[in-house]
């Protein structure tokens, strides 16, 4: 795994620790709720990692894509399958997802060649 | 199936051919696109209809998820099974998805009871 | 309460209970969590409702909007102070929110003045 | 003109003296200031008008689509140059912005053949 | 302050006076009634800055957030208020809110132990 | 040209090519669709990249920004009409879209006077 993706890892499971110690009720519900609802039930956790992840993509947010497409490959989806659920994505959200799709493939390319010495994205909405 | 389903199917059939007849190349282009990436290639159709229903929750989008849901129903879905789909749009979206989530359930409900009394829902995005 | 409001009211908590009853575990979760985040805690309900009511605005949700409205105005909140809290959603949410600036003001009047013979506004996103 | 299209239009300049007549400073002027930005200036309100289009398109508001193709009629764009302007909004916005483009259609065709007999959609998020 | 937090308000002050000699008359009056609408009339400012808190969550705005977090520090909130009002918008803008949120609790612990060697989050939607 | 922007075109470039030989066909359709909607046909391409800046920032992706912003000047428009442009997007959208509108006009700055002693913003959405 890159640096650049090392650090991102580290600074959201700090940031997660920080705010379920801050004794709200309501948001450590809430977080408890967003793992468990990838939970293999009726649907396998797969599925909805699937889900999760076009959801992200159609929403826009990068770091929700890049942590759905980082539980995608764990859970055994190919770069090819995940390439074509992000063009149903791309189709219903339209070119304003395109950035996004920019920085998760680059993305998924790290997560299979995790070359450090690959240049970082200048900025961009990440 | 319900009237107002039927009514519904109708009107977006003709507007569609009234659209396409507009002679706008790049809008044909667009909902030959928007027909084929649901293909199935790498994913089946099964899989990417529940991507276009989840992706239309969060979105937020009555028309979309209804046309979705229809999809995942004749490709085989079952309603818990669906319901599952739309928890993970639920957490991820957040409660200003709820009002279509009430809309959607209605609309699974009718699909496999259609029962032509019952009551239409006063007004709603749809 | 006029004719349309009721019928808004009792179709949404049928529904409501149509959900609840699908014995889906994490729909269930999230109903209860948006129910008891809007609880007096350090914040009064008071205050979480004109947040509910704001947030619901720039999301430009109609049926959100009109429930945390009619909260509001159980909990105290008087509708120029109601206004003034919408003008600041307006302002942070552009000129797209006004159609449901207008559907939200209609309804304050309504839970005023609940005249039965008033007109039903032609369709909106309502 | 069809009755519907005329109700529409009668019903939002009600309700947008009611606002006015609210007393709301802030309101006010940013009512003010959104009949203004439509000025001609460095730019004529005919192409001005067209950004507002396409802007409420993507940002997927019925009414604000209504409005936006109104006023573009009225300053001079042709039907074809007003799809062309929408088949930009759709690339841009997506599969999700379908819904508002059928409606939208639907609407100009009426502008231009007020045929009173017309079927109403049924429902949408108009 | 921390540094990073200074350079925040020296460019976001530059870039307002930049876009203010630009000669524009709306996007003057814009920026005016951003700034007058949380005045103090029948709602206090202390109120009016939690809306704008909370609906620059739900519409996930990194630097919309940070100003109006600092607005809300400066005037009176306290951090667990804060994160109690950050819960409601948690709940109504759903797991997708939560990349900002972790921003939003790093930025308030910043405000108020400006430890000048804490590391930055590496990138991120900021 | 600045090194920042100069790096931007770079990255996009790459990753653009990175997709397109992704053998995924749908997304290579929407891409070739992206680039032919702004063709010259009933309304000119100049027109189009104005519409397609509009709908960028009512959107609020900077990235799309950067790129129309790019097109427009390319295409003819003078600074003070694309601020023109920008201001009715930022009625449409609210003070949401400011911090946009703050980057927007950096980059204008920069096209036109492209020093490449000028400082980075820190951060920000980009």
């Amino acid at each position: 795994m890159s640096e650049r993706l090392q650090e991102f890892r580290e600074w959201r499971e700090q940031m997660n620790a920080r705010i379920l110690e801050a004794e709200n009720l309501e948001i450590r519900r809430f977080f408890a709720l967003d793992s468990r609802v990838y939970d293999e039930r009726r649907l396998d956790t797969r599925t909805k990692e699937l889900l999760g992840l076009v959801a992200s993509l159609v929403l826009r947010c990068d770091d929700c894509i890049s942590y759905h497409l980082i539980r995608c490959r764990e859970s055994g989806w190919e770069p090819d399958e995940l390439m074509e659920a992000l063009s149903v994505g791309l189709v219903v959200g339209g070119s304003i997802v395109i950035p996004h799709l920019r920085r998760a493939v680059e993305l998924m390319d790290e997560l299979d060649d995790p070359d450090p010495s690959a240049s970082d994205p200048p900025g961009g909405d990440r």
